[in-house]
């Protein structure tokens, strides 16, 4: 049988060679690589796609994975968090009670048993821990309390992408924790915010805190760990000053309210040839110029409709009012709108609509049939407007008919709205909300989120435990994830480079990587003996024992991505060697009588 | 927060308190407990039942069950088996391609994603396997291989029981074989078995190995590992000459064929009030009596029609024939059919079979309509006698008239059958089919199942690789699955007693269970003292700090079942503590200042 084969995790290794690795090397491209990460993956042996969104680990990969797995264990366990594990089949009760069978929408995998028992399998667990901490605990005494799993976690993405980063079945930390009151919700927080730090540290990321939304998890305060990365899902803005969030969070300030006395009554025009923003402007600066300044797009006023889908399929409309000169940001609608799924408002529903003039939507005016009034108009499409769209704010807007615009109405006094919602795209230069400086635009992959539930699920689920006067109380609660597969796929984002792989020395599947090339003898002989000394002092190492030429060996050396590696070959026999650092692409040439030990000093400090 | 939790895999213990592990003992049984492994699991708080079959750990008993998967993966990886990890959640194609997408039936978890796309909840893998083989290998070179992985499956049984050891989730380690050829298998196949072994006995379980069908899984060879135990689901027999075997899997001989020559022809006979066995032999002895000796059941040929549906849905009529002196085991002729499933043959049955007379079933006689026929003769019932229905036996049975039997029956002369079928009962003192003694029936719990799979899988999903020779050839596969979940359950299962758990000490939680009692501020120092004194030597400490009586905390103590418990109390004034061992019951006192030196010995030795 094959030479024994030891797991990443509490062994002591044991040589591998390639030549019973189960690996195989692909110098294309897999056809469905969106990003770097996943097409180094793949093409160097890590991980295979079974379907869409769902993967298979194979030995090298699945070091790496346990390698993040133990770090997240230390550190969970440091903070003071017990490992239990859940089961992923579920039973729909729980979620149903919580409203999360329903609102999850099509992102849940349902399926019922032989009996026609409905069940799911688990996107999160926040139920389930409810309800184990209810059986369990009865006194404020058994608080505080975290416990986590590290488990497989299912969610029936829609746009499965980028192998791991954004899966169907993936491998997720989850913890939650139980406190009796506010401040101890603030401590638990605290404590797992400190926690991740370090995860996060250890595992090598550049990584930002960001204030972000709950989504379908609900609960108040919750802020995003994401990885920098420019091919991450979500945008984040920073401050010189240090406000730091993801777009989906920023709320810009309402602007303040002006005087709009010297405003003149609204007017309707003719605006031929229209069409757009720009042409509108354009022509309002030819035909109805301004005295004081020339009308820019952020005078007019831009009203987009959407339709709203319930997670139960209700459709409902949403009009937006925006200043012309920004684009309603789909991510941060869907945020604000979440459990509603967004859709585009089409020609059936502007034929359901008739109040809608499609390309000249603006608010209703006096005595009109036609245009966007308030629900307490009873007009039937709610009507949201930007922050910037204030008491006393003057625009040029649709008039509700063909090829014509209003001007010079008043907010408030020619209009209002059902109040303000923040979905405008943000851009680099925005003010920060909080006055800390010009916010900055980049890209990040979300790997941790945590978030203080308060009492959403003690509440539903009946959670409650006696304080120290006898008297019930409901636990308030916090829910922690950690992407961990993802986070295999973060690393190798951020550390592969043009060549393939490049671990880090706490996460690479093996620390050195020797590559004997040619079939002298005495190579064959050093890079065995090497290996063998290397093992005894407890450094994983993975042998390139294949009869291949030198180029293939150092390719796929470069590929698999170990941070060091030794070539032992032609130089051998004037005493040589090579050692190669993987990330910096240093090479230097040691004597091979030396080498062990050098790399023995360098690893095992 | 809290003191930090270590896992019990990989990490220097650190103490855990009482007040603070999440866990609660019970002093009721649960309600569905149906063995003392489930009730003690549960009443100290180690799982907790979240849906039928489908199971939580707490933080006791994930280091148990992180302990025994940890010996797994040790042992796999020790005989040369690679580790990976599939997804749970699988896609159907490569399951009909091999037919088990049918063949599972009601067994298999099905699901549609929001594509319509049919996935399943993976029962076990060797489609999976096979096809990433055929990915990445072609060659001979790369074989022998042998692959594992430590993962949650899913079956959707009928009837989950017993808590973790029949579940519908739960932690299987499953490995592949893959050979060029039959000695290969052989060798791959051996390993897997001395692997089991070391794995079995590192469990401490009491088992045995024994000769099983292949059912659903397909291929020639196959061996369970069942721990002994009182309440395991499968019987199996053993001889004093070394004979075992599943009962599902035992195949007693061919009773040798007899010469018939003086037996008188057939004749039917008015057998009033003989509805059973027993009456008709009490009626044959009075009324028709054979001269040499007296009728005995034996000499009855019971006729037992069962109706097998198949995973398709239908529904095909099967005809047993065996001396009625035993019984149908429908067990074993479950194995015998699967995956047809085995439903009675009911009243509307008989209805649509009027040539099956109810009671009085036989095989049809010349120029007669009613009665079983073979096949060949079209009669419509498939006919499959015992292996005791030899050629020229003669037989008391059925006419096919209500109230009257047929004497003299010969088999050969008078009636054939469509096969051998050996789905009787095996009995206490029945001979051993290979001549090795009396076999003695017990009962255990299948631990482990080896399989020679042969090229069932790679035939059908296409797996081959160049040999020697250049040519390709069909690969041959093993497949060896370990209950990992379940040795938990079975390791508590022989190793409690009527106060509860008592594990052994690699699979213990803790090595220690330190029991402070009284409010006594020396004996609370002394217990914290001395549990920092073990934690320090490397042993994993449990500390009782709460606030309750010693009897609280002696039962917990015993219903826990840490190997080694020490109680720090009253005593202690007069320099002594009590070291208990939970298996043994013995009780020891030990000089107070010498304690930690005497378990430290005891512990790391």
């Amino acid at each position: 049988m094959r030479t024994p084969w030891r797991s990443a995790v509490g062994l002591r290794p044991v040589i591998t060679r390639m030549t019973d690795l189960f690996v195989r090397t692909l110098r294309q491209d897999p056809s469905d690589a969106e990003v770097p990460s996943h097409r180094w993956l793949v093409r160097a042996g890590y991980i295979r796609r079974v379907a869409p969104g769902i993967y298979s680990w194979l030995p090298l990969g699945l070091r790496v994975l346990q390698k993040v797995e133990q770090i997240v264990r230390d550190e969970m366990n440091a903070m003071g968090a017990q490992e239990v594990r859940f089961p992923a089949l579920l039973p729909r009760e729980p979620y149903e009670a919580t409203g999360r069978w329903t609102e999850y929408g099509p992102n849940l995998f349902r399926l019922a048993d032989r009996k026609r028992a409905d069940l799911l399998l688990g996107p999160t667990h926040e139920e389930m821990f409810t309800l184990m901490v209810k059986d369990l605990y009865s006194s404020y005494k058994d608080l505080p309390l975290s416990l986590y799993q590290i488990q497989t976690k299912y969610r029936d993405e829609a746009r499965p992408r980028a192998g791991l980063l954004r899966g169907r079945e993936f491998v997720m930390k989850d913890s939650y924790s139980f406190d009796i009151d506010d401040a101890g919700l603030q401590a638990s927080y605290d404590a797992h915010r400190a926690a991740y730090r370090r995860i996060f540290d250890r595992l090598g990321l550049d990584y930002v805190i960001v204030s972000a939304t709950s989504g379908a998890m609900g609960g108040s305060a919750s802020e995003e760990f994401l990885a920098i990365a420019e091919i991450g899902e979500d945008t984040f803005v920073r401050s010189p000053g240090g406000y730091a969030a993801n777009v989906e969070a920023v709320q810009r300030p309402l602007t303040p309210a002006r005087d709009a006395a010297g405003v003149p009554a609204a007017h309707v025009e003719d605006t031929p040839d229209s069409p757009t923003i720009d042409t509108l402007v354009a022509l309002s600066n030819d035909r109805f110029p301004r005295a004081d300044r020339a009308w820019g797009a952020a005078d007019t006023l831009k009203n987009v409709v959407f339709m709203l889908r319930d997670p139960d399929g209700t459709r409902t409309p949403l009009a937006v009012g925006l200043p012309g000169d920004r684009e309603v940001d789909l991510k941060r609608l869907e945020a604000a709108v979440a459990p509603a799924e967004v859709e585009p408002f089409g020609d059936e529903d502007f034929a359901a609509h008739p109040q809608l003039v499609k390309g000249y939507i603006g608010p209703r005016r006096a005595g009109a049939e036609a245009g966007l009034g308030t629900a307490a108009d009873g007009a039937g499409v709610r009507y949201l407007t930007d922050p910037a769209v204030a008491e006393g704010t003057r625009w040029i807007t649709g008039a509700n008919e063909a090829g014509r615009h209003v001007y010079d109405l008043v907010c408030g006094r020619d209009f209002g709205s059902d109040g303000v919602l923040d979905v405008a795209e943000i851009r680099d230069g925005d003010p920060a909300p909080d006055g800390s400086g010009p916010l900055a635009l980049a890209r990040g992959i979300e790997m941790g989120h945590i978030f203080q539930l308060g009492r959403k699920y003690a509440d539903a689920l009946g959670l409650k435990v006696l304080d120290p006067n006898g008297k019930l109380v409901t636990v308030t609660m916090g829910s922690y994830g950690i992407g961990v597969s993802r986070a295999v796929a973060a690393v190798a984002e951020a550390t592969c480079d043009d060549k393939g792989l490049a671990w880090p020395r706490n996460l690479a599947p093996f620390d050195v990587h020797i590559v004997a090339t040619g079939k002298d003898a005495a190579v064959v002989e050093f890079a065995a003996a090497l290996a063998e000394k290397l093992d005894a002092a407890g450094i994983a190492v993975l042998l390139d024992d294949r009869v291949a030429s030198p180029g293939v060996k150092f390719t796929d050396a470069e590929l698999l991505g170990m941070p060091t590696s030794v070539v032992v070959g032609r130089t051998l026999a004037h005493g040589v060697v090579e050692v190669r650092d993987r990330a910096s692409g240093e090479r230097s040439e040691v004597a091979a009588d030396a080498v062990a030990d050098t790399l023995i000093a360098l690893l095992m400090p």
